[in-house]
């Protein structure tokens, strides 16, 4: 059993524009990180919370290509999928993002990598939707706990391999 | 030479949210309007300004796929792409867009076709971006003529046929 160091997540609404702002740190390089997001295999091993299983649906990881997955809870199944806009291997991932439940709600979301020096990583993700409300909605939703119980499943894989 | 009827086109900036709205209604039903803006040799025919030739280098036009074209102004070529998020046929057409001259910079585009009877469509263009400078200087930019000027174009490819 490997220990890891515990990470705080920063979990930040915008005040000026309708986007919420991720922030964490990672014990591992940008290389590393960029590869859990991208790896379908591994994606599925961390993502979401830890009530939930992931299934990668479709998953072509390149810019112009698109993607889908369910998550599973406690037998129900909710789908997921958008279009990656562009990947910049190690540095930067743009997609979309809609909950097929609510079909017409789609998110913008920019992930961007940073090497803090001494093997670490910072990981800034941002979703922005079109409206305060949709955005407030969606962080009042719970998903702290997904954002949370998922980059500590990404830690210990991190520190695996 | 068929005449049409002028119309006006709205171009809003919304007070609160960093999105410039496109508002303008067409003589002809959703489903001509929405075939002139996701058939390719269509599209090629009225996008943009009167001074610019569009040359369509790409477009996988599904829910999933991808586009690329570029804009060539004097000479000049200008490269831009992004992802179709969702179409919804004679409906709705989610996509992304990237001006290659600058490269960081994504709108979230969501185009909205309304039957408003009498073979007539009100189409409604917003365009999402994470920053008001952003948006603002988009709307500063002369994006009015190309939409203007396209827009008569496609107001006589409609008439055509």
């Amino acid at each position: 059993m490997t220990s890891t160091t515990k990470h705080e997540t920063q979990i930040v609404s915008d005040p000026d524009v309708p986007i919420v702002r991720i922030i964490r740190e990672f014990d591992a390089p940008p290389a590393k990180v960029y590869r859990a997001h991208t790896d379908p295999e591994l994606v599925a091993q961390w993502m979401g919370p830890d009530s939930t299983q992931t299934r990668i649906d479709q998953w072509d990881c390149r810019t112009g290509g698109s993607w889908r997955y369910t998550a599973i809870h406690e037998g129900q199944e909710y789908g997921f999928y958008g279009s990656f806009h562009e990947l910049r291997p190690d540095e930067l991932i743009v997609q979309t993002f809609t909950f097929e439940g609510m079909p017409d709600g789609v998110a913008l979301e920019k992930l961007v990598l940073e090497d803090i020096g001494g093997g670490r990583t910072r990981l800034t993700a941002t979703s922005l939707v079109d409206s305060f409300e949709g955005r407030d909605g969606f962080v009042a939703s719970g998903m702290d706990v997904g954002v949370n119980e998922g980059y500590a499943k990404l830690d210990e894989l991190l520190a695996r391999g």
